[in-house]
C-alpha cells in the first residue's frame, strides 16, 4: 500500500531496486537514460518517504519498512479531544420511557448513566429495543435496570489518540464510548466523570474531515 | 493542516518563505547557514508535495494550494467494494418482530426491504424503537409500514469513493447505505439490485485499517 502518489518515473525507480538493489543511483539513472542530477529529487522523495534506504558506497536498497505510513503518523496525533461530542447522561432512576426519549430528544445512539458526577453505566439503542419488545412495563421499570454497568465500560482518555478510540469502538462492538476525567472524591474513592463521547459518527465525521482537508 | 511531518529545517524554510516569498533557494540557504546543495532536497520535497512553488527567476513562494493533502488522494482512491460488506434484506410482508429478530440475528443497525431482487425500502433500529414503544402490534404490523421507500433511500455505487460514502452518511443522518447495480428488467422497469452496504461501522473500521497500514 502506498500512501504518497509516486510519479511514474518514482515507480519505476522504486521497480529497479526492488529487482537490483543494491543499485547505485548512476546505475539507476543509466537504465532510466536521465542524469544523475535530474533524479535526485526523485531519490530524496523515495528515501525520505522511507521507501528506500541510502547505503553510502553500496547504493539504493528497499527499505525495511515494508509500507511507510504517514497517515498512521496523522492519524496517531489527532487526539480523541480534538473530535468527542457532548454526552447525553441520564441517571439511573429514569424510566426506560424516559431514556428512549432522551435518545430522540438528542438523536444520540447511546445515554450514559451517571451518580451526581460518576460514570455508573451506559445504555444503548440495542438494549431499549431489546427491552421494548420484552414486555416489560418501560414506563415503570428504570435504566438501571438494563444498562452495562460499571467496571464493564470500556472509556476513553481526552488525551488519547482517535486511533485507539476506533480500535476500543470495534474491538467491543460498540457505537459509542465516554471520555472521562478521573478524580478521587473526598473519601479517596475514584470518580469517573464523563466530559465527552466518542461514536461511529464522530469517526466517520474525522474521515470526511481529513478528505476533505479541514 | 500538514499531512507530511516535515522535519525542523523543512518547517523553517516553510516559515522563511512564508515571511519573506518569493525568495531564491540561494537566500534561504544564506539564511539557515547552509549550503544551496544541502537544501536541495527539502526543497524537492517541499515542492513536490506541493507546499511551496518554485517560480524561474523569482524564487519560491508558497503554493495557492493552501494544504495538500495526499490523504485526501489516497482516501479518494479507496473505492465503496474495497470496504461494504453484506446486506441483511427483508421482505416489506415480513412482520416488524420478525425484522427486528434479523437485527438481532444479524448485528446490524439496518435492514434493506426487497421486492424480488428489488431495493423498496430500508429500515433501522431507530425506526423500529420508535414503533415498538408505540403501542402497535408488532407480531402483526408489516416492515412495509414504517419502512423508508424508494425513491427516498440514497444508495451508494460500488464504484464511488468511500469518500462519497462518508459524505453522504453525514449528510443524509443515516447509519448505513446501500450499494446497489442498477439493471432493467424485461419491461425496461429500472432494478436496483443490493450487492452491499456500507455503514459507519466499515468507515471506522476503514480508519482502523489505514491507521494500522493494512
Amino acid at each position: 500500500m502506498n500512501i504518497i502518489k509516486f510519479t511514474p518515473r518514482q515507480e519505476k525507480i522504486i521497480s529497479l531496486v526492488e529487482e537490483f538493489g543494491p543499485i547505485t543511483s548512476e546505475k539507476i539513472a543509466n537504465k532510466l537514460n536521465v542524469t544523475r542530477a535530474a533524479l535526485r529529487p526523485d531519490l530524496a522523495i523515495l528515501t525520505m518517504t522511507g521507501v528506500l534506504e541510502a547505503r553510502p558506497k553500496v547504493g539504493y536498497i528497499c527499505s525495511n519498512k515494508t509500507s511507510y505510513s504517514m497517515i498512521y503518523d496523522y492519524i496517531k496525533d489527532i487526539k480523541i479531544k480534538d473530535i468527542m461530542s457532548k454526552p447525553v447522561l441520564v441517571n439511573e432512576e429514569s424510566t426506560i420511557y424516559n431514556g428512549i426519549v432522551q435518545l430522540f430528544l438528542n438523536d444520540v445512539g447511546t445515554l450514559f448513566v451517571v451518580n451526581d458526577d460518576n460514570l455508573v453505566g451506559a445504555v444503548s439503542r440495542k438494549d431499549f429495543l431489546k427491552i421494548a419488545i420484552g414486555g416489560t412495563d418501560i414506563h415503570k421499570v428504570p435504566i438501571g435496570i438494563i444498562m452495562t454497568r460499571m467496571p464493564n465500560i470500556i472509556y476513553l482518555d481526552k488525551n488519547d489518540s482517535v486511533y485507539s478510540a476506533a480500535k476500543k469502538i470495534i474491538e467491543h462492538e460498540v457505537d459509542s464510548l465516554p471520555v472521562v476525567d478521573i478524580a478521587t472524591d473526598e473519601n479517596n474513592n475514584e470518580i469517573y466523570k464523563v466530559i465527552g463521547k466518542v461514536s461511529k459518527t464522530n469517526i466517520t465525521k474525522l474521515l470526511l474531515d481529513i478528505s476533505e482537508n479541514n
